[in-house]
């Protein structure tokens, strides 16, 4: 939770001002929640318990429960639901600007992700899918149009909806080194958050010829790197070394579900893939996910550490006992008819040749291997490079989750009740905020982009002498008239350096200094990002502030 | 807690804006604190525990204890502290206008009196007393102008700090029927809260040559009613009959300590006068009051329901037992030398001619009399008249109670540290949108003033001719061309009387009906407070706008 100070809070103000302007221009209309919040409606919704110790929970004197918002899906919806009843009633899209409160597990780098911060959240009612489109569009519309305006490169990333539901959902990254989010991209123009990455599954190979698997002993093979050593040399290959990607590695992953139960889940990848958590806790939502530990092993007896195989519940199984209890997921790039170095469910026993769809199943597929550089673009637009990015849009279509949960209905041409389907889209205010900060400044302070500066012009009186303070003065006043906001550095015990240290500190982007030469009607104009000083005639300073 | 549409949010904006700008002019800058705060420094305070029920506590996820902000000195106290250390940074005023939240017990009249609220609360920071009686002055005066701007009728009167300690306070009421706070007044220009209201105290008598009190037999004296009959019939004076004020009424009541404790108190007040529990709080606070009950009597053999009478730790007592662990306080007109019909302290039995300072003696006095229209202005400005207002903005003065609390010190021009004195200045934001509202309105619907109304003018399409559309859409860039916000009614289905209808129900100042004769080139300008309709040609209007 943070303190805004005044400048800080000018540039909050601006940004916010230009969400505003796009948002009437797209057509949505400001409204105002509470922050604080009853239990019922997220009870209703199931997010009372999803959201688990992620959201601030409080009673009141009566005993109530109340919840301080992390957002306001179900309160948009059943105010929706309290004044339209009619489809001519829609298409509506309605935001608000409003504090969120989340108690993250890690707050980090300050306002990037802080427990209180404030979104733009804007939710679109349709009663048709074709009219939710056209609500989606205009958001991801606006929200072009707003990035651009505050100078902000951004990234659209197909992205996972995440415990939200929903079918389309983009992302704007703001691609950046210290960015918390991996997404991957394409020459060709394919770009997704790596959790919304989805493989390109091979075609099935025709396994009738191969021969059978054969166990071989494999003492001392605690890594990948060590079976592939041992298998080149017990069973070299006549067209190429066995390499990590030959092997079928199984890791053991460990969900926590809402309800508090505890799951193991084993996931069969090629050995030169690594399990992506993110990419697995996706793909098991709403549960989390975390690596296997000593304990679940000491439970599992079938678990044979460092030499688990594939099973299934629907196959044939390897090994001494049955884990039928345990689901077996592969990843897709495991078709049928791939064949395996991998283990053999026995201690200190590989198997070679094991193929899949013949001598092992899986419960299913699952996207849990690591997305990387060079890996194809599922669109089939180019291999793709990663980059690092940070999260400062989501539009995304609810369909009729909450629309169904909380019962927003309305009667369509025929008269006839339809369900509403709804599109959220979030832009995070007091981060962008971070996020410009971040990407512009230097050694000597913040540089703000024109349009969120604090003030347009920071007018520095250098010198003592009462002709410069007139000069300013008056300066100021033309500056006004025309419109821009100035900030006025009159302190007169303060050095002409200590000024101007303080003008680089703070960042607004023009800086007018009246010194020596005031007296002759000439000031110099300070450009704060490119340092380059010019010398204008004071008469001259609105009009070449504007050109600027 | 309610929920903004976005008529109602606009005019809200407006009136922040008003507020933010007067702000300025007082030269205060703006800040923001977040809502969800720390339990550390309300505990230093000893607010954490003066709150009771009143404050919304949480635990985050690590069970450390948090608040919603009820109000945020302390915060500002510690901003102040961390960013400032000499007298040459003070004077400094700085404010926000942010949510605040209180657990009401009971949460009235919509924004009236709401459990989450936004006010702007500006605190000043000075370090001598003359630096705060400027500052305090500079805030008042804006708030004079801002509740001018926001044609609201006020009265200033002075306060009680209450719980918030401090000297000079003032608060700004709006006179209404329906207002929480009952507030005396003279002719004369004094003003002030009933709990602020000072008793004016009679000169002593000589009680020298007066008699010795006789004890009576009472039975059946319920009500003072009784006991002055009663008093008439057995022993009638001279000069006049028995009344009501001259009784001592001796009234019970209980505190409740912040530590959990109960105390009795018995208060002596003339029997034509009632205890005032809210003055009674004020004089005691932090604890708070309530009548005792049957407990409270069945615990104290010494209170004699009925009959109880004066006495005091310190003289002489009346009755059987000693009661010496309950204080008994004194109404300010109960001077030494006046005589009282009071009760014995034995059941059945009264006591004529008890004499205040010779018979009995009190522990002190207490302002606890109920304020009465006729009784008169302590500075001798007149007689009092009661009326009922709303509390829209407080000022006053903290003095040091804060900065001692939190360590706020600054060295001054000798080098010395001093502890730095504070104002508190607060404006309810959403209370004063409700009491505009509850002051501006009819029976079709509201009547915005026109300053903070959320749109200038109103523009009605009044039928289905094309020509109405296309002089409402040129009529409508004109007015926007002049820099007026225009709400423009152009829905094609309904009728024009629904449509009037729906503009007096919204309550825009200024309405345009463009209707039959838009051809002609002319239109309606309907007054929304006076309803009167004026036919002005469609090129006229922008400047008739602008007139009004």
């Amino acid at each position: 939770m943070f303190a805004w100070l005044p400048l800080g809070l000018k540039v909050r103000r601006k940004i916010e001002a230009i969400i505003r302007e796009e948002m009437e221009n797209a057509g949505a209309q400001e409204v105002h929640f509470p922050a604080l919040l009853p239990r019922e409606p997220y009870e209703v919704t199931g997010r009372w318990e999803e959201y688990g110790d992620g959201l601030f929970r409080l009673q009141d004197r009566k005993g109530a429960d109340y919840l301080l918002a992390p957002t306001h899906e179900e309160v948009f919806t059943l105010l929706v639901k309290d004044l339209y009843s009619s489809y001519k009633d829609l298409p509506l899209s309605i935001y608000q600007i409003q504090d969120k409160y989340r108690d993250e597990a890690r707050p980090r780098a300050g306002l990037l992700r802080g427990r209180e911060f404030t979104m733009k959240d804007a939710y679109s009612f349709d009663y048709t899918d074709n009219g939710l489109d056209t609500s989606y569009q205009a958001q991801r519309d606006a929200y072009e149009r707003i990035f651009t305006r505050l100078g902000l490169e951004y990234v659209i990333v197909k992205a996972d909806a995440g415990a939200m539901g929903g079918s389309r959902s983009e992302e704007f990254l703001h691609p950046t080194p210290v960015g918390e989010d991996t997404f991957v991209r394409s020459a060709g123009g394919y770009a997704a958050n790596v959790e919304a990455y989805t493989t390109t599954v091979p075609d099935a190979i025709d396994f009738a010829a191969l021969p059978e698997p054969t166990v071989f002993d494999s003492p001392d093979t605690p890594t990948i790197q060590t079976l592939v050593d041992l298998a080149n040399a017990q069973q070299p290959r006549s067209d190429r070394p066995w390499t990590a990607a030959d092997t079928l590695k199984n890791v053991v992953v460990a969900l926590k579900h809402l309800d508090g139960t505890r799951e193991l889940l084993v996931i069969g990848l090629p050995g030169d893939r690594d399990v992506d958590l993110k990419r697995v806790e996706v793909a098991v939502a709403p549960a989390t996910v975390e690596a296997a530990n000593e304990a679940d092993f000491a439970k599992n007896a079938s678990l044979v550490k460092g030499y688990i195989g594939p099973w299934s519940a629907t196959g044939p199984m390897l090994g001494e006992e049955s884990a039928t209890s345990i689901r077996y997921l592969l990843d897709p790039r495991v078709v049928d008819g791939t064949q395996w170095v991998t283990g053999a469910n026995i201690d200190q026993k590989h198997v070679f040749g094991l193929v899949a769809g013949r001598d092992f199943f899986a419960d299913g597929f699952i996207e849990a291997s690591d997305v990387r550089a060079g890996d194809p673009a599922p669109d089939g637009s180019g291999p793709l490079e990663t980059a690092r990015g940070m999260e400062i849009g989501h539009v995304f279509q609810l369909g009729r989750k909450y629309a169904e949960a909380l019962g927003l209905k309305v009667l369509d041409e025929n008269g006839k009740l339809v369900t509403v389907t709804m599109g959220s889209y979030g832009i995070g205010v007091t981060r962008i905020l971070a996020v410009i900060a971040e990407s512009n400044n230097d050694e000597k302070g913040l540089i703000w982009p024109r349009n969120v500066a604090p003030y347009d012009v920071h007018v520095v009186a250098a010198g003592r002498e009462e002709v410069i303070y007139d000069v300013a003065g008056s300066l100021i006043e033309s500056l006004e008239a025309t419109g821009f906001d100035v900030l006025f550095d009159d302190r007169r015990k303060v050095s002409p350096g200590v000024k101007f240290g303080d003008a680089e500190l703070l960042g607004v982007p023009i800086i007018v200094i009246v010194g020596r030469s005031a007296g002759e009607g000439m000031v110099e104009l300070w450009d704060r990002r490119t340092g380059v000083r010019t010398p204008v005639a004071v008469a001259d300073v609105a009009l070449e502030v504007a050109r600027l």
